[in-house]
């Protein structure tokens, strides 16, 4: 595949190399390097449309700014290609999101150029004001800059950081980049608010900055500065823009694209400030680029594609989507019981209630990036007699974590929690993991927790939380297709706390939770192929636990091994718990829990990951044997 | 005792009565609940200031109000008890958070007039938008109020609702409760931001009311109504308020003291809203009685007093409260250590911070209610080669879970979590039990989580805390009074994953995680007393696991116990997984994990709800001979 032509880029080792740039050179730099995102994005896939918009702002941030002396935080992170390709990672950008390659976002222990990974939204306003206390305590750290999307910036904990760091009232930089479209179409009264304060000028034209940095500036914006930021903020006395309630200077908003502002903006900036302040910097995710500038979600993320056409590569017609499972099933439920109603924080598309969202707009609820309000808000639509399903992935309902306690279990509120994203899930890596939803949830009293072993199972889980008036229930299910399971018309009611036996065995018992019930069986293939006789179980429920189901396959088996796709403290040691308060260990049980690991574990494909994981088929397999008190031959085969 | 003179309330049965009041009636009724309120605080305890200081308030929304079929949800709760008078709960309200008593907070268990309970700060905006939704599609319910105090309302979580509720449109009414003071001196740029919008009048003037509202105000107070809210607000032309920046309607502030403002503001609101609106009141803390308005804290959290003196009950002398210890030893650390430095999220005196804060005032952080940012500021800090201790409690903690996980823990950052009110925590009840913290931090990769067994073993954590910079860790520890050891100089720093032995013995092996090891040397004499020889050990690790102690206690007893102030999936689980992977129970092994069960303990004495909870000496006597295979004699006093 061709390159394209860098001349300039190939010229730059670090972002110290772009200081001695002049402004011309800069812009040509930013050209090149948005050429090589899009060159090395068509060979890997990923967060194309952010990186893109944040092209000429990762150059001129590093050229104005002293970094790594100066902590440069990217909120979420998925917007730092430009940012790597600057920051001597050119060499492994075409290595993005796979194993052992470069992450997705930023990482710390990748650069000193990271000095604050992310992947979730809305941290990096607080972790840069904690650099800058390091920095007025006497640490060895320069000025403090986060990055922060329009999307990102209207979760309530960036709302905090604003608030508090305008209290303390230290030097530090928050640049809003502010591309009008977060994941999803703009929700909530923020961004119409954004919107408006630049509703009425051209881009071009918004050149105003906050009174006291005008006089910075080179004379040919000096002249309009004034009078534009009044006219777009309604500033004219002492009232001022959200940002400057908050304490912040407000400055902007200018053109993300024009170096010709952003340079002399960021000097100015840097010049002067003292306190707080707010660079508002507007955007166009995809920017450059026809194929993401024109697509519905600006090429937020891609597949692997042609650079001339822009057209993605297909996958392989498969089974579908757990996500699309989920949101057929549920649209199904709701066409059947007008209360149900559907919450996504900002993720209408990854969560699939936009299924439901396109049959009852009107019954779907999308609150933006903001899981402690729609949490608490699912439980008060749940009190008022509503039946909520709440969409959120497995790592970001922890954001929701105190109100799934506090609003929901305590007050037993028939909240559904559609959990998708449970597991590993592969190129996002460790960060996105599902790994903690089965351990935070399992011991709330009240709660009921299950897991779909296939698309099919999730069928039924759908219509079973749908009929479960009687407190919060809780059903999860992995990221990718399912496996190709005969789909059931109608999803049937299942039968609260009780499991299902697959298979009849006599030696050892597998007890499955959830999605890993297909590794389960391979490896029970492998062992009768050893001659061992395998009973497979599938325990639907980690809470209420089938305890007929556990007595009778500890009772039966020579050995008993759970498997689950999540950490230590969910499934297994409910399980453990459970069976050690009747005393099931006391004459002996040779059991074992497979989770995941204590140990975080890095982007590869999920298979990989699994493996890496200690939990393949393979692994099964060995401590099956183990705790049959066999040898397993083949168990070196795993750590190839 | 004398109980006060009340003629109108005691013709008040509920609400409806307040509907047939005339104005000067309510203004009657008012002064009787609050002499009520005193009255009866004082023979309980509880948090006077706050509901003192809604009186008025509590009065004139459920005579303005379709309660209970309109929805009025307090924000916190702690305020409710004049509501709670005037909804049918009178004749109980000497029973405040008592065993069997009423919650000193809402709760939807125990009337209908508390649609949505609470506890937890800045959900009621949340709820109340749920139920509007719920009215709007049909579900028996009227309009939807939240009543939030300044300091709720600047919490990430409450912004999040206020921008979900301007975008939805929805009527709904939110009436902020602005005196001036949360539990700590007003912190952040919000509660700077409220004092700006009336600063410059008296309370008496504030009758300024928003445009559209004002025509239906009788005429006395239409006349002002406009020029003051101009002048209090400086939203001459079209630019407003924060809250009308989120779609609000603003009205205020008003006088929350004087029904001739609230009754026609509420009425008019009722009358007119068709949106979201924001009625701002004022209103003092402790107001009408002074001693509560003439101290510090405006009588937030008394004990038992004398209504005529304001004397508050002494505790008898007794050990110092394990959050002085922490505050000590803090400080003491903080002394050698230049770097270390404090985060605490509204609760300086609570948590003992404010100990250090009185010595190292620049290195003391007070947040605001934002455990989210708290978290990740610190995790900022902890980045930049600071110290921190984010100083939160158990319950309170559940609030950043996502950035302990995502900031912290995967970054392996060295934030210390200074964990206060682990446990039960007596008359608060279920919604400030620390029950969970184990249980979700411990399957965190690379955590280490401890659990002080007495106030000496806190310093000596706070200590290994301060010298532990290889990642984040945690030590937790219970509400109230220490155990009265004797307390080392200086704390020691502590070998990582290494737990104590108290005593050796040859029958039963006890391993105690944390403060409960009293009761667990308790159980252990009078097990001592029937024969039985009986091993102690202090884990003081939950992670990592001493498993050399483990293994040994497990090979030399005929049985092992595990005992933990909290939740299943814990300390407790971490142990059975451990011993599960090496085959420890393949031969047979006795072993019982006691957690808190899995149901929600009400209110009542900690002891009285450790025995609600099966964590007695007794209970722990009964689990040991039930291992050892022996009767118990006494088992049955304890359910008596």
């Amino acid at each position: 595949m061709t390159r394209p032509n860098t001349p300039v880029l190939d010229r730059v080792a670090g972002p110290q190399d772009l200081r001695r740039m002049d402004d011309r050179t800069l812009t040509q730099l930013a050209d090149e390097v948005r050429a090589e995102v899009i060159s090395a994005v068509s060979e890997t896939g990923g967060h194309l449309g952010s990186s893109l918009g944040v092209v000429e702002l990762a150059v001129a941030i590093h050229a104005v700014f002293n970094t790594p002396m100066d902590k440069l935080v990217w909120d979420v992170g998925h917007q730092c290609y430009p940012h790597k390709i600057l920051t001597g990672r050119r060499d492994r950008i075409r290595t993005l999101r796979q194993r052992n390659g470069l992450s997705g976002f930023t990482k710390r222990s990748e650069s000193e150029y990271d000095p604050f990974g992310a992947a979730h939204s809305s941290t990096s306003i607080s972790a840069a004001l904690g650099f800058a206390v390091g920095r007025d305590m006497g640490r060895p750290t320069g000025d403090s800059i986060a990055v922060i999307g329009d999307g990102s910036i209207s979760a309530g904990m960036a709302y905090e950081a604003m608030n508090n760091a305008g209290h303390e009232k230290r030097r530090l930089f928050v640049i809003l980049n502010d591309n009008e479209m977060s994941i999803a179409p703009p929700v909530g009264a923020m961004s119409s608010y954004l919107s408006r304060l630049y509703a009425n000028e051209p881009l071009a034209k918004m050149r105003s900055l906050a009174e006291g940095f005008e006089a910075a500036l080179p004379a040919p914006m000096r002249d309009h500065a004034k009078r534009a930021r009044q006219l777009v903020t309604g500033a004219m006395q002492g009232s001022g823009t959200l940002f400057e309630e908050l304490g912040f200077e407000y400055i902007g908003p200018i053109d993300g694209h024009d170096m010709g502002q952003l340079l002399p903006v960021l000097r100015a900036a840097r010049a002067r400030a003292t306190g707080p302040v707010l660079i508002h910097v507007c955007t166009v995710k995809g920017k450059g680029y026809a194929p993401a500038e024109g697509s519905a979600d600006r090429g937020h993320g891609v597949a692997k594609f042609d650079p001339v056409t822009g057209q993605q590569a297909k996958s392989r017609p498969n089974a579908p989507s757990y996500t699309s499972v989920f949101g057929n099933a549920l649209t199904d439920e709701a066409s059947r019981d007008p209360n149900i109603v559907a919450v996504t924080a900002a993720m209408p598309n990854g969560t699939g209630v936009d299924i439901m969202g396109k049959r009852f707009p009107a019954r779907v609820f999308d609150v933006g990036i903001a899981e402690q309000h729609g949490v608490t808000f699912a439980a008060g639509m749940a009190a008022s007699g509503l039946k909520p399903f709440c969409a959120i992935y497995s790592t970001f309902l922890q954001r929701g974590y105190d109100q799934v306690v506090h609003d929901v279990a305590l007050q037993g509120l028939p909240v559904r929690f559609a959990i998708d994203r449970a597991g590993l899930v592969g190129a996002d890596g460790a960060t996105h993991a599902g790994a903690f939803d089965v351990a935070y949830l399992a011991n709330l009293p009240g709660f009921t927790v299950m897991a779909a072993a296939d698309e099919a199972e999730l069928v039924h889980m759908v219509a079973t939380a749908a009929a479960h008036d009687a407190g919060p229930i809780a059903f999860r299910y992995p990221r990718g297709n399912g496996t190709g399971v005969l789909m059931p018309e109608r999803g049937e009611v299942l039968q609260i706390g009780k499991g299902r036996v697959l298979q009849e065995g006599t030696d050892v018992a597998f007890l499955s939770f959830g999605a890993h019930l297909d590794e389960v069986q391979a490896a029970a293939r492998m062992l009768e192929g050893e001659g061992v006789s395998v009973t497979i179980a599938d325990a639907r429920f980690a809470k209420p636990l089938d305890m007929d189901l556990i007595r009778r396959l500890a009772r039966e088996h020579k050995a008993l091994i759970t498997v689950e796709q999540g950490a230590q403290g969910g499934f297994g040691a409910m399980v453990l718990h459970a069976l050690a308060a009747e005393g099931a260990f006391d004459r002996g049980l040779a059991i074992r829990t497979m989770t995941l690991p204590d140990r975080f574990i890095d982007q590869a494909s999920p298979d990989e990951m699994y493996a890496d994981a200690g939990l393949s088929r393979l692994d099964i397999l060995r401590v099956a044997n183990q705790a049959l008190g066999r040898d397993t031959k083949i168990v070196s085969l795993n750590r190839a």
